[in-house]
């Protein structure tokens, strides 16, 4: 069934403005193109209300926030709303810095998302309006296990009641939930926290499945299963002296060969 | 015959200042390091002109401009030419935003490049001073294909002459240009299209190849066709499960491997 | 002995605060994750106060350096050196350009650093106050040989005394020093200098191992003989038809795979 999702993708290749940190945006591009989607980046606020409007969708992440590119993000993001656009937020690292908190806060205040995608560090700081995020990691201290997994549940959809927007948690298990489903998904493997990016590919990815699909909280599961078990089948090629940064282009591969078939058989969630 | 203005280029080792986008400088950087040649990235205006006057050349991309770089472009293009140093403009989305069709065209009437380096929609844009280009890539009905050929050919060569500059448009059939001569390159593979920033190593090549070259229009063909060469080297290094990730590394270490005679056999071109 | 300092890195995963260039900055993030420690990059001036104050050190580097980052620099490494945290100062390009020249040299006098990692040339610069350094590169004129060594050997140690910091010169021979006793390093292999960023890398993992381990000479040291070894073992893994681009992704893939033994066994290094 999600594979469709990943057709509608290839199909209608969305085009996906991306305000994104400089860190992973190579990254970030590479994996629109591997998924079948555009992308472009623009982060200067005299361009940026015409560049997204000829796109389709926008993905707002914060990393590397400077104060430039956040008056670009509030333009940007209200003019996709104007235009009624697919919008994504990704506040790397909100609970790291007061600059990086208040700027995620006011964007929630300033524009509306159709989804929030994040470590589960980053999200409670949001719905608690602080935190103590340790870096751009999630805290141990947060991470959700099968022990506190119904008290997370009930936080995601809770939290996504407040919003409006489809949550999605990303972590070793990944949460994406509006106010009444939570899809619980458990593809992906440990070692792709040791490469940079892998959310923030997500984020972009995420944005192309809801701009090319109806459903947008399946949209959502469909790119977040995507991702793991890309990250799955790239483990499974990989040989004797590979490491993270061979991983990270096995990721990537491994999305520009997807297909609804793989997908379908690969998915692995349940709906609380 | 043109794998020996690839040799000029690993004999000289020409120094390139780039003023490029954030989305695909590292990987200009280990292009311009594969074919030989050596590359500097600095975009602050207080330091632009001191470093390239160090340099043999300047290449100005424009994609993710700011306010910040364009005042830099200027000052850096200016400067390369009061030293007569070659100057390349790779005008990326232009015709995506105001912002960058008005630069682009304000950076042609205020410096003198020596090749203008773009896709068909890009070319066109700046030629006929506004565009309605969907994003970085060309729009489907601007695409040179056999059947338009002669009148891109034609626009080309007028463009040329207009500005003084050789003029690169590439793309399924990439035409190299001055107001005589038109190349016609048939090298390269669609999937190409499918990894970020080809375009952009391409551009930051070509302006290694002018530098270390006497014939500009020729160095630029050699660069034109070593990178579409070397994306049909890189393709049938292909194997199981590898993609665009995989793909984009192995163009660069194609051209890290290019030698004289590799090129003299892989060329595929007429001249028109 | 070395390999202790490994294992101390991937024990305490040392969060790492890096103002870094836009060109290497994912590669250095990767090769942080590889080493075992975690990296945050952050440049924004309202935000780096905060954000180093929860990182272990700060990794400077001024390659691509604007206004902005620059006064971002001097308020991070004041806070850095307020809260007794590791700060490392990468000159990129000092020489090259009077506002880089100006930038390290303010910043030597503003920020106490615990090291000061570049290439000869660059170094050079920061020590006479001027230079010439033609880009990115050391200058052929000083590079560092058998020849010259007893002189490169003293000129080391007594720039170590005049700053208060280890001094780490990375080329062909690797040089780290404090004012007593300097490592002269042979791990590493020149096929190093055809990729961008390898010395980006070391910054980044060198911050790394002195906030996880003690003795800073020797944390130092370790670091600097474990790119040089990755970039042999990576080498070795080499086949026919790769370039840089594959060995830029073996170098960090060989990171992620070193542990004790194999770092044991394979420095290279006497003690001057």
């Amino acid at each position: 069934m999600l594979g469709e999702y990943l057709n509608k993708v290839r199909k209608n290749v969305p085009l996906v403005h991306n305000i994104t940190n400089y860190v992973t945006v190579n990254d970030v591009a590479n994996v629109l193109l591997a998924c079948g989607a555009s992308p472009i980046m623009a982060d200067e606020a005299e361009e940026v209300e015409d560049i997204t409007s000829i796109c389709g969708g926008l993905n707002i992440n914060i990393g590397t926030l400077n104060k430039r590119s956040i008056q670009s993000m509030l333009l940007a993001g209200k003019k996709s709303n104007e235009l009624h656009h697919v919008v994504l937020l990704d506040p790397v690292g909100a609970g790291a810095s007061a600059l990086r908190t208040n700027t995620a806060l006011n964007l929630l205040k300033e524009i509306k998302f159709d989804v929030i995608r994040g470590n589960i560090s980053e999200i409670k700081t949001l719905a608690l309006g602080s935190g103590t995020t340790k870096g751009v990691d999630a805290d141990i201290a947060d991470v959700i296990t099968e022990d506190n997994l119904d008290e997370a549940i009930s936080f995601v959809k809770s939290f996504a009641k407040k919003t409006g927007a489809i949550i999605a948690i990303t972590g070793a298990i990944d949460l994406v939930s509006d106010e009444e489903r939570c899809f619980v998904i458990r593809n992906g493997r440990k070692e792709m926290s040791r490469i940079t990016g892998t959310g923030c590919q997500l984020s972009g990815m995420m944005t192309a499945f809801l701009i090319a699909n109806k459903n947008p909280l399946e949209a959502a599961v469909a790119s977040v299963c995507m991702m793991g078990l890309a990250g799955e089948i790239a483990w499974n090629h990989m040989q004797e002296g590979d490491g993270n940064a061979t991983y990270r282009n096995r990721i990537i591969d491994a999305i520009f060969n997807m297909d609804e078939e793989t997908l379908n058989k690969g998915v692995k969630y349940d709906v609380r």
